[in-house]
C-alpha cells in the first residue's frame, strides 16, 4: 500500500509529475448507473488550474480532462474509471539551475532520502499539481452525491488574520479569493498583492462543509468520519492544521458549553440544537452540517532568496525560479471539497454492509 | 474494511466493549525476533488505565495485560501477536435508566443510525476504554522503534487557556496533569477540580513528539506521514483538532517566514535551522523531530442535567451516572504517544519496500 | 498485510498456535442485527475437531469457543466480533527431541528462513489448528448465508484412487470419512486404516458447493469469485489443487462441450442447462451452483523413520511423534465449507456497493 | 477494494475495455532505481498479442506500450508508475446484433446481473484484453526479479489429451504453440487447425515455473505464497484449474512418497531431493524451483451456431462473430509469467518486514 491510492470501496490511484507526461486518476468502485456529466468535472478542473486570476501561478495550462474507460453510452459501468490530464505547459529549465539544492519547505531532501535520487523537475510527484487528479476523481464523487441530496461548499475563511466575518456563500465565486465575504475578500486580495510585491507568500484558512449527510457515515475506532477526513485533508500539500466543528475552539470549552443537545426537527427527525461536533458523534456522522477547516501553510516557494545546503550538505543561496502561487487558498478550495467528496462517497458505500 | 484495524504493513485490529469481556488486540506483522518486554507493556497501561489519580475516572481496572500468541521463548514470531485486557469492574447497571435517551456528546443517537440498535452499556464499542487495546499495541511498537533509537513523549500543554510556559520533560510524570511545567501544572489541578465542583469538563491540548526518525518515512501523495498521523490521532476519542508543526499558526506566517532553512549538521548529515514543519516536508519526514498537537474536547459526560430526546425523538432531561473524567488530558498522553508510535513502526517497514 | 487477515467487507483476522493459549478470531464487519446461534458455531467446531473418530488425531481437545466481543442482547453489533478457544492438551514434549530437525513436508525449514527462528511445538502457527479459528468465523458467515438462502455442502469425493460412485448428501454425516457414497466410504474407511498400519497417510479431494448463490457476486479482473476462492482454498493447509467447475476436465473439452447453453428456468429466471462453469462466468457467479474441488496432499506427519537434515544441514533421521491424521479429507470438509462461506459473504456485502 | 488492483507492496491498479481507448496500469510500489528496459517489456507484450501467428485472433494491435509517468533519466522514481496500451483495432460493429443476447461461457449475463447493464463491445472490461496491462506490468515485476537472480519460464504442457513428452524449454519460443517438445508441437498445431475447421476450440494446460526464489516467501495462514498465486492464476479469464507442484496427482500419493526429503545441497544451502511440494512448504518458499499449472478452458467464442437466450429470456441462437483464438495457450503463457512475477515481487517485498 505505497500511498498513490485513497479510498476503500471507491479507491482512486493517481499517477503523474509536475513536468511529465500528465496525471491521471483511475476510479475503482464507481457503482453502475451514473449519466456522468463531462462538463461538471472539466468546470471542477477550472476551479483548481493555474493562471485563473493573479492569486495563482502564471504557468498556463487547459487541464482539460480526457475520459479513458469505465463509461459506456454516458454512463459509468461499475468498472475502473480511468481519467488523465495532460502536461502542456511544463518548464523545466526553470529547475535545472537548483537540482543540486534542497529548496527550504519543500520535499527535495526528504526524497532524495527516501529513494535516493528524485525527478527534480517542478517536484516532481511531490507537485501540488498533483491535487488536479483528485479534483477530477472529486468531481465524479461529487455527481455521485449529489444523486443522494448531498452538497458541498468551501471557501476561504481567513488569510493571515484577515478573516471573513459574513458567511455569504452566494458570494464565493464571486471573487478571485473565494472569500464568502466581498468586503474582506478585497483586503484579502491587497495584502497578497503587498505580498507578492515583497516576494513572499502567506498562510490561512479554509473552511469546507457538506450537507445532506445522513446518520450513520463512518466506521467505530479507526475509521472514524473524522479520521478519513483527518487523513484525506492532511495528505493535500501545504496543509498542517485540521479541524473538525468547534476545533480548537474545543480546548478551551466547558462540557457543559460544548455538548449538543439533542432535539426533535420539523420533519420528526432527530438533530442537534448547535453543532460544536461539526456533523461528526463518537466518528459516526449525526444528519448535522460537517464542518471541517484547514488551515494552509504560505507556499514555500517565494522569489526571494534563501538560505540552504545542496545534496553534499555545502551551505548555499537559493533563488527559486518558476510560476508560483502567493497564497494557496483559492486553489485549495476545490482540492478541500474534492478530498471530502471522496470520503462521503466511500462511506456511504461501506455503511450499505453495516446491516444484516 | 470496515474500521477496527489499522495499519499496513504493522497492522493492528482491536475488539472489544467497555463492558464485555474485555479489551482486544491481534498485531499482523510485529517483526520476528523482538524480546518483548511484558512490564513494559503493563506500565504503559499503567499510565492510561482509570483510577490512578483524581483527575480521572473512579472506575478501578488494573487493566492487566495478557500475551494470548505470538511469542516463543521471550521473542516476537513475526506471527500474529495477541494481547487481551479483561474488564473487571463494568457497572452496567449505571446505563439503564438511560438506555433509550440519547447522551449529548456520545455516539448513541449515532450508532442507532448507523446499526439499528447499539450496546448502551457505557458506550459499547464507542467507549473510550477501547483505547486500552491501541496502548498495548502501542507499547510493543514503542519497543521497536527504541531498537532503532527512535523515542516517544508527549505531554498536556494546555488546559483550557492554561498553558504550560516552560517545557521540561523531566516533569511531565511527576504531576497527574502530565504537564511539562510543574507551577502550571498546580494550576491546572486547581481548575479541574473546580470544574469537577461545577459538575462540568475540561478540554486542552496534549503535544506529542518523536525523536530519532529518520528522514525518508511516509508515501507520496495519499500516505503521507502527516496523513497517516492525522488519520491516528482523529481516530482517538474527542480530538477535535490535529496540528503538525507550527499548525494552526502557519495560517498567519509568510513563507520567508515559515520555511525551515537547511542546514548542515556538525555530524555531516542534513537538518533544518528551525522546524516549523514539525518534521514533515512534502509529507516524508525530514530527520528533525516530529511535532504533534492534539486538541480534544471537553470529556461529554457531565454530572449535570442535560436536555436531549430519546430513542423516539421525544425530549427529555438527562442525567449521565457512570465515573468519568473531568478532562481526558492525563490519559490522552499515552494514547497519543501510542498512535504516533504504530504510525511511525509501519512507515518503518512500508520504507524498506522503497529502493530496489 | 503481513497475512492473517481475509476478506475485505467481511474481514477476518486470526491468531494463535498449535501449543499456545489458543485460537482466536476478530471478525471486522459482521453486519448488525443477525442472531447469532453459538451451538451452530459450536458444532461446525465439532465437526473439525481432533478425536472425533479414528479418521483423526488422537490429541483431543473439548474446542469450545467463547465469544469474547460484538453481540449484545443476542444479536451481532456490527463492531468486531472476536472468539476464542483454547487449547487444552497440548503435548509439547513430542517435539523437543526433533526441535533442530527440519520435518518433511512441513513448514519449518521455510520459517526459519523466514523468521530466523520458529516456534517448534507442532509447527506453532503453521499448524493446521489455526483452521478451527476459520471454521468458527465461516460457522458466522453461514449463519449470514442462511438469512439469504444460500446454503453450503462438502464431503470427500475421492480418497486416492478411490472415489464416491454417487453423491447422496444425505450421506455425508453417516460416515466418519465424510463421503456422500456409504458403500465407497467403507472402501476409504479400510484403506486408511491400512495407511495407518503401514505408517503412511493418503491424499484425496474434497469438494464443495455453494447453493441459492444470487448472480453478480464477484469483482472483474483480480477479485473474481474464482480467484477469491482460489486465494480462500490454497490458504487451507495441504491443498494443492482447486478446480472449478469441470476443471481439469476443461482442459480436455472443446468449446462446443463446454459451454454452458442460457436457458430461461420455469420461475423466469436466466441460467445455464449445464454447469462446467461451476456457477462463475467471467469471475462473476451465474446463479447457478457454485463447485469447487479441493486436492489435499496426504499429511506430512507420518509415524515411519524419513530422512532429512537439522538446521546445520547435516542428515538426519526423523521420526515424528506427536498425533497425526492419516488423512485430512473428513475435518477438510468444515474447512472448505468455512473458507467458501466467507468469500460469499464478503462478496454479497460488495455488491452491495456496485450499483448507484 | 473493487476488484482492479492486485498487489500489496507492489500493487497494480488496470483499466481499460477491449473496444475503449485502451488499457493501462498503475503500479504503486514499483521501487526506485531500477533501469527500466522499456523495450523488454515491449518484447512481453509482443509474445500476448493478437496476429502474431495462426493460433491468434486475426484482430492486429500493435500493443505499443507508452510510459505515463514514474520514470525519470531512464529510472523508476519509486513514485506511481503508469502504462497506456491503446487500441486501434477494435470492430465494434461485430458486436451490434447480438447485444441483447448472452453468450454461452461469457460474462455477459453475470455483468448484467452485477451492474444492470453491460459495456458489449468486445466483452468490454471482462474481456482478455485486459491481460496487456498485466502482461505490461508484470514485464516490469521481471526485470526486478531479473536484478535478484530470479527467473520465469511457461509454456504449453498439454492441448487436450496432447502432452509435452520432453521439456526442452529451448524449443518454448521456436513453435507457435509455445510447446517445449517440438514434435509434440506440430501434433498440437495440426489439433488446432482442425478445431478451427470444426468451428471450435480447445483446452489445454500451461505450466509455470520460477527459479532462484530464496526460501522465505509468503506469509502464515491467509497469503501463503500459494494462496497469492491461487488468487493470481484464478484472475486470468479460462483458468478453470490452477495445481501447485504435485497438485492433482497429490490427491493419490501417500505421506512416504508425497514428502520430499530435506538434503543440504553442495552450496552448504538447505533444499529437498524432490520437489512435490512445488517450492512452497507450509505456504513459505522453499528455494526449490516454483512450479504452477493452469488448465485453461476451451475459448467461449466459437464460430458454430449456439443456443442462448435474450436479456429478456427469451430463447435464441446465436452467433458470435469477431476475431477469436481457437486456443489461450500460447497468449496464456506470458500471461501465467506475468501473473507469477507479480507475486513473486509483492512478496520479496513483503518479506523486507518480517524481521526486526
Amino acid at each position: 500500500m505505497p500511498g498513490n491510492s485513497f479510498g476503500r470501496l471507491f479507491r482512486i490511484s493517481t499517477w503523474g509529475e509536475s513536468h511529465g507526461v500528465g496525471l491521471g486518476v483511475v476510479i475503482d468502485g464507481c457503482p453502475a448507473g451514473l449519466e456522468l456529466d463531462l462538463a461538471a468535472i472539466q468546470a471542477q478542473l477550472d476551479r483548481r488550474r493555474v493562471g485563473q486570476s493573479r492569486m495563482t501561478s502564471a504557468r498556463r495550462e487547459p487541464d482539460e480532462v480526457e475520459i479513458l474507460s469505465g463509461i459506456f453510452e454516458g454512463r459509468t459501468t461499475g468498472t475502473a474509471l480511468a481519467m488523465l490530464i495532460r502536461n502542456t505547459n511544463a518548464r523545466s529549465s526553470d529547475y535545472d539551475a537548483i537540482k543540486h539544492l534542497y529548496r527550504p519547505g519543500h520535499a527535495d531532501h526528504s526524497y532524495d532520502a527516501k529513494y535516493g535520487f528524485r525527478d527534480y523537475r517542478g517536484g516532481g510527484r511531490s507537485s501540488a499539481r498533483e491535487t488536479a487528479a483528485r479534483v477530477a476523481a472529486g468531481a465524479v464523487a461529487r455527481q455521485i452525491l449529489a444523486t443522494m441530496g448531498i452538497s458541498l461548499v468551501a471557501y476561504t475563511l481567513s488569510l493571515g488574520q484577515i478573516k471573513a466575518q459574513i458567511i455569504d456563500e452566494n458570494e464565493i465565486e464571486n471573487n478571485i479569493m473565494r472569500c464568502p465575504d466581498p468586503d474582506v475578500a478585497e483586503q484579502m486580495i491587497a495584502y497578497v498583492d503587498q505580498a507578492r510585491r515583497d516576494l513572499d507568500s502567506l498562510g490561512g484558512v479554509v473552511e469546507v462543509k457538506a450537507r445532506g449527510v445522513p446518520a450513520g457515515l463512518g466506521e467505530p475506532v479507526f475509521d472514524k468520519l473524522d479520521a478519513l477526513i483527518g487523513h484525506a485533508m492532511f495528505s493535500i500539500p501545504a496543509v498542517k492544521a485540521v479541524e473538525i466543528g468547534s476545533g480548537i475552539e474545543a480546548g478551551n470549552a466547558r462540557g457543559s458549553q460544548n455538548n449538543d443537545p439533542f432535539i426533535q426537527r420539523a420533519d420528526g427527525s432527530i438533530g442537534t440544537s448547535s453543532n460544536h461536533a461539526g456533523g461528526i458523534l463518537g466518528g459516526i456522522s449525526s444528519s448535522e452540517e460537517i464542518v471541517v477547516r484547514l488551515t494552509a501553510k504560505p507556499p514555500a516557494s517565494i522569489a526571494q532568496a534563501q538560505t540552504t545546503v545542496d545534496q553534499a550538505g555545502e551551505p548555499a543561496t537559493i533563488v527559486v525560479k518558476g510560476r508560483h502561487d502567493p497564497t494557496v487558498l483559492p486553489r485549495l478550495v476545490p482540492v478541500a471539497e474534492a478530498m471530502l467528496a471522496l470520503v462521503l462517497v466511500d462511506c456511504i458505500l461501506q455503511q450499505r454492509a453495516a446491516r444484516l
